[in-house]
């Protein structure tokens, strides 16, 4: 079969493409990313002190937001965006006008491949999300679709369609992406291991989602891509991609889409502080062993045919289910309905989203 | 983590492990495996005319068993093995009396990995089947247990021990297992992808089990690792390893055991002619449109804790639902049973496979 996302094909992206990079610094990384990034629009969440000058280098095409453009912007909405954490990426998210969207953090760099050749992340992504996801029966040769693979023997030819692809998934090569306690035992490990695959990750299987190198459809999936309630004011911190990944899979499998991980990898320059991220974490550490039965035992009506309404839905079933584990979910699930009534407000005539449940999306 | 599967660990383990051959023809693909097959016992099950002599290369330690041999030890029940198909491999693992069986076709041979080095494919399946498997939840560094890998962040603590492994299913460079209809759409395609991965295969979900290099834990899966009736007689053909991949992952799922694929790869030097393999798959391709279903919808009674037990019973399944399809599953479903009565037969008094439902194995 042949690959849709072909240079060419990614080359005229450009008009559909932002890049949204939340960050409390200079972004001084973006001139490795210059040959990658040239061309595309960047929204920038700028986090923290909004008096402070965030130094973008010369040449990028971009909009800086800052807190108090969140809070002009949202109004009495505003607090649904997280503050002193990278959860505010979502502000960007929301603001897009774009059909896809390319997230990185200010800590990741471009990485090469095993043969030495600077590894283009966003091309990678686009290609991901413009070729099928195969969530109903795995492929033991990954992607199917990838130039020199194909489905194997035993493959249900009725599968092999595939289905449209909400999110693709990146990783890293240097420091890998651990939790305080594996940092805290492992403070040297590095990952230098290139696994050359990008898969679909199965219906039913949930994944730890993290935001430093992601991508998705924010037609099909960004009202789910909402980082929730993290950081200041919040009794937890550095689970606002996993909580997004968590309902992103949910919902995804509810309508019919798929998840991809794998290719491409960044290179991510510097492990965050062990002790610091203990503190943050560790709330979420235990709340979690709750949080992942939940998740996989959501069931979400037919009548839940938009990932909008899906959410919606997710977040009543939040507070049903979670309210009781922690006062927080309340907050969480409240947040979650303001989410998309910013999203309904800022996005009133965007391209509906309209997926067919378990089954191939319009 | 330290991974239990090291160097010195394989080594002892020749007292636990035959290698099962099904074949038609000499075995001197043997002597590209001899640093590697050296020492330890094969099973060697010939296919086809008994009166065929098939000559294995000097300083093999090794049984041979032929036709008649099958009929000889089975008697009446000699039936359940295939005959005129490599599903007669079966008879290897009901034979074995050691832990680990890895079997593996006379047309593959040893590959090598990107650096140049020979890959020792039975040490890789070895370690796949000595660390445990992570079927719950999905890890995106792909195997935890590797060295130079662990659990990424939002990981859930609780699923990190993991579980038993049932299965290590290995990939092959050069010929890849297309069917019948891919080979003749693509007949110059070649494999040539390394990916340096292993990764259990998750709860829930289906895949194509290729029977070419592939290693088992007899103790705690080997009654399911039935290859069915195939070729001779019968109305269908290359289907025999699906078959028991299918059955092998519902029973795994529900024991609590974890199915891993990815590495060790090995060299598939020859396809099999497409017209002939159509011929054999033909009914295959399209009853797996209802097969796929019946073995996602399997489920097994709390009742059934080891690998026999849940075998009866799946016979049972296949019977009632799998019948109308077709009168040959009802002759499927009487032949999984005598393959039963022959393995407790011949392993009487054998390791209790008892495995806890959807928890840890004992």
């Amino acid at each position: 079969m042949s690959s849709p996302g072909s240079a060419a094909a990614t080359a005229i992206l450009k008009e559909e493409v932002d890049i949204v990079i939340p960050t409390i610094r200079n972004l001084d990384f973006l001139d490795m990313w210059r040959p990658f990034f040239e061309g595309y629009h960047l929204i920038i969440v700028q986090d923290g002190d909004p008096s402070k000058v965030i130094k973008v280098p010369e040449g990028f095409d971009y909009e800086l937001y800052n807190r108090n453009d969140i809070n002009r912007v949202l109004g009495p909405k505003a607090h649904c965006i997280s503050f002193k954490d990278s959860a505010c990426r979502c502000f960007g998210f929301l603001l897009s006008k774009k059909k896809y969207i390319f997230t990185i953090d200010d800590d990741c760099f471009v990485a090469k491949d095993p043969s030495g050749k600077e590894i283009n992340a966003l091309e990678q992504h686009l290609k991901n999300l413009l070729s099928p996801s195969t969530p109903f029966f795995f492929n033991t040769l990954y992607d199917p679709y990838r130039e020199g693979a194909d489905f194997v023997r035993g493959y249900p030819f009725s599968l092999r369609e595939g289905v449209p692809t909400a999110a693709s998934h990146g990783l890293w090569l240097n420091i890998p992406d651990y939790d305080a306690p594996t940092q805290l035992v492992k403070p040297l490990e590095r990952n230098n291991r290139y696994v050359d695959a990008v898969m679909t990750i199965p219906k039913g299987t949930l994944f730890p989602m993290c935001g430093m190198n992601l991508a998705f459809n924010r037609e099909l999936i960004g009202p789910a891509m909402y980082f929730g309630l993290m950081g200041d004011g919040q009794p937890i911190g550095r689970y606002d991609d996993m909580w997004a990944g968590w309902c992103v899979k949910v919902i995804s499998d509810h309508l019919g889409l798929g998840v991809k991980t794998g290719l491409p990898y960044i290179w991510h320059s510097k492990a965050s502080n062990p002790f610091v991220n203990l503190k943050k974490e560790y709330k979420g550490i235990y709340w979690q062993e709750e949080l992942i039965p939940f998740f996989q035992s959501v069931s979400l009506p037919k009548e839940c045919t938009t990932a909008q309404k899906c959410y919606i839905e997710l977040s009543k079933q939040v507070k049903a289910k979670l309210g009781k584990v922690d006062e927080y979910f309340n907050k969480l699930a409240d947040a979650m309905v303001t989410w998309i009534e910013a999203w309904d407000e800022l996005n009133p005539s965007g391209p509906k989203s309209e997926a067919l449940p378990n089954g191939s999306a319009k």
